[in-house]
């Protein structure tokens, strides 16, 4: 049975990672992460006719090769955990529809993988389920599509803007133990708006949540940055980063500037790639989490990490009423003994 | 620790629903049920400048309701599950984002009332949530504003056309024994699509869905109808309540009609009230679920029900591209000793 500290649950069965993957376009792999992912779409119309069938490409794609790295059938996932950012998260709904797994959407935006990876152990935890999988997607052009202009416009972009990721990653958990990352403990966020309202700079509007969420698992668990090797926000980008440093410090007096990456950072050449303050998406700490950092934990480069995923719970009808942007980060604590 | 039998999870805590509340408008409490909700409003827009927030103030109520008669404050909340039909979810993200709760966010349409106390009773199930929240919502006019035409339009409905309820449902879950419903097996669902294409036929592309779950459980339990007091379906409405029994009947053999009631069907007078096929919408399932139903199980009248909430995982955008209307269904296994 997990246990509670403060907000923070610390698993009891500590879920392995026994699959992840991920999938992305040709822009993400000419990324500085480029070799680590497991399937690169030159074409990101998938062969669709659609973005969004696109993106349900991907997601599949991304879930069936996690479940063969995970050396699983089909019939043996006992519950699939996924949502994305498009309306009614169609992304997942019809890129999971052929394989007929129990199936529970979820809705975080940007902080849906760590969200689904929170859930899928939460599932585990509670004694009724062996193996579950837990995923996210976005795509560039559905993204823009949905929520800014058609492509075909070429609208400008302000230097906060960030760039969405066409991508996908899943990971498969399961009971059994074995030298494998695994889930150490979770910690579900609180919605925060500082109101800020705008929508292009997302990393401005979600920092807040960052800084809450990480201030108080580090309290919860009395542990300090030292403790980790890597503290991995989703898609704060440049701008998102610097001020959830800031606030930390300025805050809490917590300094986790020699640990903290942000996966809006790492996954794009920001100079050459010409994505401004840097990539977002679900898809962007999913593809960055399920390849470069958890093939990074299997090698043994990282023992103890903290991801925390963060989103942006508005949307376009609440921006255009005047809404402020509601941020969330959830937080999870990933581990592997370290092989050196 | 919960067991799991093929698909349905039979919990080891019972989780207890140890507070419920429905808020409606005006139309809702008009019908049959209209004695039974906790708050009316007469205003659907609840003095709102826009539906959104209108919908977002219902779940409000709700939630605050349901929390109040669970004799609970709100920092003892551990987490809440929500979602929405709105795109991006902001009835949910919207109506919790004061009450500062740690927040977790689904999509499973009109299922959601279901699929929020599945997530809600797995988290206390596995050991690190004492108090958990499900809810959600809908609202008439957010709902024909977003997915089908402008008000002012007027459109025509055929019969096998729904009506979006305006209302939210809330429960509060503990771990605590007592003389309480409780929640005492969950069954996640399978994305089910037969190629239905007819957005204004909702009932029929559900319908499927929920016999698929209805006909696992009920082999999983090595159960039969008359062991339930009541099926409950959430918003099949006339035309999906018909398909449904005739389904079961004809696959599985299976004659729930002695028992079945629907939600969609129950919460208006479709004669009067001018609603076709009957009630649908997040908010039907949950206003009818956490009033009329879980009052009756309070009061004796019903001991041992099973609760499926249905949703279409389309878009407007999915629909559009020609793809077909998946369903889903999620059941609940709610009892209560019988007073009698």
């Amino acid at each position: 049975m997990a246990k509670r500290k403060g907000k923070t649950v610390i698993l009891d069965t500590k879920p392995s990672i026994i699959g992840n993957a991920a999938a992305v376009g040709k822009k993400e792999s000419e990324g500085p992460l480029g070799k680590e992912f497991d399937k690169v779409y030159e074409d990101t119309t998938l062969g669709e006719e659609c973005w969004e069938k696109a993106e349900s490409g991907l997601l599949k794609t991304a879930v069936c090769t996690a479940i063969e790295k995970a050396g699983k059938a089909l019939y043996e996932i006992d519950v699939a955990y996924s949502g994305d950012l498009l309306n009614q998260c169609i992304g997942s709904t019809f890129g999971l529809r052929e394989l007929k797994l129990p199936f529970c959407g979820l809705y975080g935006a940007c902080s849906t993988m760590a969200l689904s990876l929170i859930q899928a152990s939460l599932a585990i935890e509670s004694g009724g389920f062996d193996c579950t999988l837990a995923a996210t997607s976005s795509h560039f052009c559905s993204a823009e599509k949905q929520f800014r202009y058609p492509l075909e416009y070429g609208g400008q972009r302000p230097p906060t803007a960030q760039w969405t990721v066409t991508g996908s990653g899943a990971v498969v958990l399961e009971r059994k133990k074995g030298d494998y990352p695994y889930i150490d403990s979770i910690h579900i966020g609180t919605i925060q708006d500082l109101g800020v309202t705008d929508a292009n700079n997302m990393g401005a509007a979600m920092a807040p949540a960052a800084r809450s969420t990480i201030s108080d698992f580090l309290r919860d668990t009395s542990t300090g940055p030292s403790d980790y090797d890597l503290i991995l926000t989703g898609d704060l980008g440049a701008v998102g980063s610097e001020l959830l440093k800031e606030l930390l410090m300025k805050e809490d007096g917590i300094d986790i500037s020699a640990v903290h990456k942000d996966c809006g950072l790492l996954i794009y050449d920001r100079e050459a790639q010409d994505v401004h303050s840097g990539g977002s998406g679900c898809g962007c700490s999913a593809s960055v989490l399920c390849s470069y950092i958890l093939n990074g934990m299997r090698k043994g480069e990282y023992g103890n990490i903290l991801f925390i995923a963060t989103g942006a719970l508005m949307s376009p009808v609440s921006s255009r009423e005047g809404e402020s942007i509601p941020g969330i980060a959830h937080l999870v604590n990933i581990r592997r003994e370290r092989s050196k």
